[in-house]
């Protein structure tokens, strides 16, 4: 992609309304643009890491044994009335009805609709389990939507349902899911941290939710350093083995968010030199609610003794738009956003200093067609423009890698490259900067 | 994809109300599920073919220029009150309030959106031309919704809007759109004809339908055989350069639907052997407007003379989802559904005739590595079934090749190939048969 056709429409001030520092880069970087209160439109570079954070989500999720299905955004409102919840939703729910006055809504959430599918087609123990994940745009009416994509109205989120024939076996299908969240965490760069939760309006009696790391985040989090320190269990893990040793190792360890936290013990659990005391985000909440939905909806299974019975259920979530601002909370600087190179717009940006100028122009070009056939999504800076409002525009968007085509430089040649992350530059012939870069 | 762990809900019998063959055979096929009239759950192999079809309309807008961004669902009724529109738009229009009574409504179409958008960023013709497409799923509350995700309410479009300084570079965006659309089509095996449209509530003079033959089409069309017969341009034409004779080369001959025929030109202007009267199915919409948003939303773009003027504006619609309802009327024999390669759910299905038994599943377990190996995106019937039904659902569904591993052939060294849309059969041995499926 060449800049100078592009749409990166980045802004020198955040709007003043933007209070927290991923809302104030998104909108600077030209990243979003808001719609209307807590709605956004995605402008390219925004959507590229979005899809980029989407993709690996789903990859983790496929690799853990879950199927992708997509459900609509509008659902019905009767379903909800099967389950019981479309009266005790409240106002968060956004209700609408269509030019036959029927009573649709629009999806906070999807248990009801996964718990319809399921019970039209799945009869036998013999077909589980089964886990059908979707990513899909949902609306909750938050009465104060704020910072952003962090607690926006429609966002996207990635939601999982499980369906087990007993107990046990819906613990080893919360196990796969606990597991694949770390791996989604540490693809992202992200250090998480897994706390019991609350289970809230889904229900249930076994939760946790996922807190990361960043200094700027809205709750406190208490943990063993141990687990801070453990990270994640990898992809090459049996899937299919039992995970539940995986799985104690990293909750036998103290954790609480704030509202589950209790100070005696913690202290009684962890040693004073382990006590880790943090801010953080809460980007994913994982639930095993047995048969809550399944029970009054009528989502049953005949077991292997030929008995019917309501399947067991757990559903997993992860607002993926909401990451891209965890993300930025826990990666940036004063320049602006720092991505890790998983889920970077472009992996490298070519600077050229000259446009116009035929020997610069080449250098450029070459440079740009290495990165682009080395596979590392390159983008051209060619824009007509001071290199000080260039540099200053590819540090602000978090571009990881910049390498700078200039005069001097070319008539040496040589060009500069210089890592987003550390600031860290140096001169090199074009094409050891082009093996450093896809190191 | 191993199909005894996966979720492919194929049925004998569709649902009296499926009236027409494309949403018999995706119910059927265990692609989609209805929750509500005209609203759908896309399952497993539905999705698969789903994101195949946005893919290829994906890399055809980007080979011509267009850049992606993503447009919330729901939008502000105040934008489209800038427009002139809200009033008219009539019932189709599904209108929201929030908690706050705020006016939101989801879009059908995303003209002010993207007007806003440009408006706010976009201010020299220096910037031009600019196509920002996004795909995005879309709501038109139909009185009758009917024929599957052929009118469908909640539905996935494809909308490009372009953005040039005078009506002559809008022209010339209009041609990038006319012939990535041609592009398009051919890639999903469909023979598409482009006919001169009303231009309807979108507005403008300057409009073109795409119009898919399948014998059970909608609607008739009659048109010149050459311009039948003429193809897409393909991906190696200079997308910056003169398009227009390619276009008149397509404009020129005969085409129209049965809303704008006219016989005695028909007949003025094509020599019988070359009148081709077929069924077709309207799959793309493609518009000049002009000044009609810019001018009262004021998107206003300085041209080289200083001057601040309206900018001139297309959009470009294909329905992403309803094409796949389009491909099937187009392709499919008694048998089920006949997948194009290109949007295939699965690109070859290693028919595994006796699961258990160890030396027929290391022979289908090879073949299935294999392809796998080979980029195929092959899926293992690996299910406890009868040969018959497992052929019949693999039939059904449309996959294009089936190789089958059975006693017998394991006995002699061979595997059996079948090619769904012919129906042909080949016996080889199994490096042979891999061959032949990758050629």
């Amino acid at each position: 992609m060449r800049l100078s056709r592009y749409f990166m429409p980045t802004l020198r001030e955040a709007p003043s309304d933007a209070q927290i520092v991923s809302h104030q880069l998104m909108l600077r970087a030209g990243m979003i643009r808001q719609e209307a209160a807590g709605i956004y439109a995605w402008l390219p570079l925004g959507l590229k890491v979005l899809k980029k954070v989407e993709q690996i989500v789903r990859e983790e999720m496929n690799r853990a044994g879950a199927i992708e299905i997509l459900m609509p955004t509008l659902q019905l409102a009767d379903l909800w009335r099967e389950s019981g919840r479309y009266d005790d939703y409240g106002e968060e729910m956004l209700r609408i009805k269509d030019r036959h006055e029927r009573d649709l809504l629009y999806g906070p959430t999807a248990e009801e609709v996964v718990t319809e599918i399921f019970r039209a087609y799945v009869k036998s123990y013999k077909d589980l389990p089964k886990n059908l994940y979707n990513i899909q745009w949902k609306f909750r009416d938050e009465r104060r939507p704020r910072f952003g994509v962090m607690r926006g109205r429609e966002f996207l989120m990635k939601d999982a349902y499980s369906f087990d024939v007993d107990e046990a076996a819906a613990r080893r299908s919360y196990n796969r899911m606990f597991l694949a969240y770390l791996n989604v965490y540490a693809r992202l760069g992200l250090k998480a941290i897994p706390v019991r939760a609350d289970t809230g309006p889904i229900g249930g009696d076994l939760s946790h939710e996922f807190i990361i790391l960043a200094e700027t985040g809205e709750s406190e989090v208490f943990a063993h350093r141990d687990l801070v320190e453990m990270g994640a269990p990898g992809a090459d893990i049996d899937w299919n083995g039992d995970l539940q040793p995986l799985v104690e190792q990293r909750t036998s360890l103290y954790a609480a968010s704030d509202e589950m936290h209790n100070q005696a013990r913690f202290e009684a659990e962890a040693p004073e030199d382990k006590r880790m005391n943090a801010r953080g985000i809460e980007v994913g909440h994982i639930f095993y609610f047995g048969e809550k939905y399944s029970k009054p909806m009528k989502a049953l299974v005949a077991g292997s003794d030929g008995v019917e019975r309501p399947v067991h259920m757990g559903s997993y979530g992860v607002g993926v738009s909401r990451l891209l601002g965890g993300i930025i909370e826990a990666s940036h600087d004063d320049a602006g956003i720092i991505w890790p190179d998983s889920v970077a717009p472009f992996g490298a940006a070519v600077v050229n200093l000259r446009p116009g100028e035929a020997s610069i122009d080449a250098v450029a070009e070459q440079a740009y067609q290495a990165l682009l056939g080395a596979g590392k999504d390159p983008v051209l800076d060619d824009r007509d423009d001071r290199p000080g409002a260039k540099f200053a525009s590819l540090d602000l968007v978090g571009i990881p890698w910049q390498l700078i085509v200039g005069p001097k430089g070319v008539a040496e040649g040589v060009v500069e490259i210089k890592r987003r992350a550390t600031g860290e530059r140096q001169t090199l012939p074009l094409e050891a900067a082009i093996k450093a870069i896809c190191a």
